[in-house]
């Protein structure tokens, strides 16, 4: 490739000359100013851009979660974790159209809460700002998907469909909305001075403590600690969870590195290439070090703590992908894996039951991340950074657990145990998955 | 597209006269002119890139296609659906290039059809214009092979291969570019002002229309309505059916972002950013429409209409992303998704036999779109619109249904009952998909 | 995210003053050249997205990968496929950053190695150049990944986890990153006037004499030529594999096109459109090669056998794919698509037990591409790219031999014979891919 590098220095070269021509031969002012093109500005289009491909990175991790959790379920209950994904992300944006939006961002000036108003999208030839306001939209709105799809995992094989998508309305319009505010929408939080820079605590955490209120509520699965005793449910398909643990891992490149949220000077686009490198060394960290101790424990290398390990880096580096060193940012993901190693058999110990490990993947992790800004980063403290985990941890829980009772005791929360036994994609869904494999252990 | 080639040369227009003002008006000529860099216009670069990432977006949906078509078709039968997929994509883009290009763009000039040459790609060094021509090229040839890809999922698992592959090479070297010659290629359509932003007609309508004819002449599959009565035969793989959907939902915001056919002004990136959110929004409210109607019809969600829901407002928002405000996006949706609830069983008691149901998915949902347009936008008329969805429909299914009624009194359309029964993966592909599953219902 | 607002806000503060200066304050030239914002280069930017997006393109490829020998080896074997893989790319990062890259480029000057010290990467604010350094190092890494994913397929089923995994980190530290320097590092060969535009030989031969090297030290799985006669060992899902494939075709446009190195002037957007159509061509050539001889010599369409013809044409086109007309492109790939088709039997002749085609796809193919630049581009000419291929197998099929051996000697290359019959998923890994689906053929 180094042939071309010749031709780019005399790309830049000749550039650089016009530049200078442009900027140092230019006399005649007046003439100047009525030939500038007002609606061609690069800081527009190059920011917009970012926000464009960020969004589309980030709305691929649905597609993510989707495939992992039908990687994680047992055959018979494929199809109903396929509708609850593609369903929750259409009900994500419905509502964070309708208010999240504004709710998050418009008018929350110091304070708890936006406006419960529709976001208004200007016409085109009206969009003033450095970057388009439905480029910004749409990259948020993908970012409110993901909390609702760390909480379908966790809550798989038992809740039915309606009572867990009315929670994800009632988690995109209102619940990552306000979280989102105090911090992202200048809320109290931003004004203490709370880091999150992509979301460790705002978006993961927000998931995963949602999905722990959930798992509390609900109770594990009636095979999962019966007699007594651990009984594992295995996945039903490794290569799909594989495949989703991969998508994830590329959408979390526009996750992160859109963040930034600008990339046209040299300092933004390299701020986001950084992020790039470091998001990307946190999961190998987190990955190497999952299958090392999964090894040294249980002499064999578990897929499912390597994804987890993955996942678990990520989620940590998200709340400071850019003032970490290489290095640092090894260690910070590597620590995530620890985490997911074991806090896996602990909720276990706990008859807590998580699917996909979702709990110490998004809340523990993402826990540890917020944690760790003040590690790399000299704006943000501990004590600081503690607040903001507690204040989002509180509320999320708080209005989660309430919600998830107010359900058990109306509509009602949970399948039969019958309907559990045989599978919701036949009592709920009425379309198996695999109807041609034969099935059993 | 063509209209936005109207706004895009408006702000080529203003960037270049502006870059004219500022390079010619210099008062030392001789040394402005030695330094002007010819060739480094970010209004090429960032149209160019456009068509770049939009292709490579719109390409994702051959594979979209192909797993959503894996996914749904009988485990038998899945080798052959992965092999027409790959072929049909590799075929599209030979005949796009060897003329369907010139056929679709070359000399149309109000007319019916363009040049039977192939497309000459220039120089790097003497590539003028607003954009790369390859990029150009490489974006137009990724929606020719979705229009093959439409065909593929409706006569699946009782077609031969070579007779479907002799179509897909005559629908992506004259069906679809002739089509495409009537209103992007400025043809007799174009002039009439018939509006079909990124081809609810143009490209979904004609893969339907061509459907539509092949299953009329080919049958159903034996099974299917046997004995005066319809039996469901499900897809096989539910879960790689979602992904498709995912995939393909991700690969539509090129899809329908890049018809835009330019990004390299405020304006641009701006319209770009509203046609993401509207085509978000428009399959979010055909997911949710086709998922609330599921329950209150028939008392259970069926996956597959949550998942073509999505398609149908996909399709539906294709033919106007732009000027629909984001309610009118979910209402186009929306729609799409009661399009399909209601015409996959019509199609049943017509005993038209659509395996994916790809004809009220890309056919129905195409037609509504396209029909919609006036609804939101001025500049487009009812009676112009419907004429261009005959003129459109004429000749895709008489050209179409000519060909398949002409290949069954030939080399012969459809495998024989035993093969059908045994599966097209054996008699046809000689692998099976799944080798070690053991299936059965 | 409101923190980077305010970088955000700050650089569009700087740039806009910029703008405003350049437009209507210029006419003393000293003012102006105060007023210039050295932060706001467009070459950087430009080619910094080039990096950035081609590298996260190559990064999918770790996933199609995945999918691809996932889909291709027996059930019983696909946890083992997942977790290689996923640790593969982790490890790669890694290794890539401690030693590979610096290696690979740091003070090579003509010679056969570079520096073994970790990359430094700039604070963004300090990063000159004409591209961000990290997303340079972020594009390479997925390339130097890429080569260990090739060796993973062909020794699939039964290479035990650790000695493969070590290799990988000797391949992505030293093996992969000393043949970079000899040219992409400008080494020896580059001094030559050896051309390897994207790495037919570079990474993809590299990768396939790993892996012959591999096999031969390792020998076929028990199963594959007992008795004798061969033995098929189909793969346990044909659509995973089809999904793999799509991947890699997708990622390729990365893998080729942002090897152009520059995105930043006309001529170098209109040479990344034309890799990108060359790219698409080749492949599609390498399709219709493979399906139309398998057809005619099998007299069944094989799978198989139109995948890795893709693959095939991609790697042949790799080694030079700006120069070629759309004609040569696809001829050079059909080339690729007849390799596969005589070479896989031909492998199978003499016992070489390579379990996903990767020796015929990457070694083969690859050294045709590479052999086949001078034919379209002037500046080659046959001998230095013999010499050049010939000097990149030499050292590492030695090398990797000599390592292969080594493990065998010590800590042992293979699963015992109970192992590999049981599934390494059981053994190695303890968690079944499909764990429900009741398995025989």
């Amino acid at each position: 490739m180094y042939k071309s590098k010749t031709r780019m220095s005399a790309g830049f070269a000749i550039l650089l000359a016009a530049t200078l021509a442009l900027t140092t031969l230019l006399n005649t002012p007046a003439l100047a100013q009525e030939a500038t093109p007002p609606a061609a500005d690069p800081v527009f289009i190059f920011n917009t851009l970012l926000f464009l491909l960020g969004g589309i990175l980030v709305v691929w991790m649905a597609a993510g979660f989707a495939m992992l959790e039908a990687g994680m379920v047992q055959a018979k209950n494929v199809s109903m974790q396929c509708t609850k994904n593609i369903a929750l992300y259409s009900i994500a944006g419905l509502m964070f159209w309708l208010i999240g939006y504004n709710v998050m961002y418009e008018g929350v000036d110091g304070g708890f809460i936006g406006q419960f108003l529709p976001k208004s999208i200007p016409d085109p030839a009206k969009d003033t700002g450095d970057y388009a306001a439905a480029s910004d939209w749409f990259f948020q709105m993908a970012f409110c998907a993901t909390a609702a799809s760390i909480v379908s995992g966790t809550l798989a094989e038992r809740i039915k469909l309606w009572p867990f998508l009315i929670f994800v309305a009632l988690l995109c319009g209102v619940i990552y909305p306000v979280v989102g505010a105090w911090t992202w929408g200048k809320g109290f939080l931003s004004t203490m001075g709370f880091l999150d820079f992509a979301g460790s605590s705002i978006v993961h955490s927000t998931g995963g403590w949602a999905a722990l209120a959930g798992a509390l509520i609900l109770g594990p699965r009636i095979a999962k600690y019966q007699d007594g005793k651990l009984t594992p449910l295995p996945g039903s398909n490794m290569p799909l969870a594989t495949l989703g643990t991969f998508i994830l891992w590329l959408g979390w490149f526009g996750f992160n590195g859109a963040s930034q949220l600008a990339f046209a000077t040299n300092i933004d686009a390299s701020a986001v290439s950084r992020i790039f490198v470091n998001t990307n060394l946190a999961a190998a960290g987190g990955v190497v070090t999952a299958i090392l101790l999964s090894q040294l424990l249980y002499k064999k290398v578990d897929l499912t703590f390597a994804l987890n390990g993955a996942l678990a880096g990520l989620v940590a580096i998200t709340a400071e992908p850019l003032t970490p060193s290489p290095t640092s940012a090894i260690l910070i993901g590597a620590v995530g894996g620890i985490i997911v190693v074991f806090a896996v058999p602990m909720l276990d110990k706990l008859k807590i039951d998580d699917v996909v490990g979702a709990i110490p993947v998004h809340l523990f992790a993402g826990i540890w991340g917020t944690m760790a800004v003040p590690l790399t980063n000299g704006d943000a403290n501990f004590i600081t950074q503690a607040t903001g985990v507690a204040a989002i941890g509180a509320m999320v829980f708080s209005v989660s657990i309430i919600f998830w009772i107010f359900m058990r005791l109306t509509i009602g929360l949970r399948c039969t145990p019958e309907q559990e036994q045989k599978g919701l994609d036949i009592t709920e869904i009425g379309l198996e998955a695999y109807p041609e494999f034969k099935q059993g252990y």
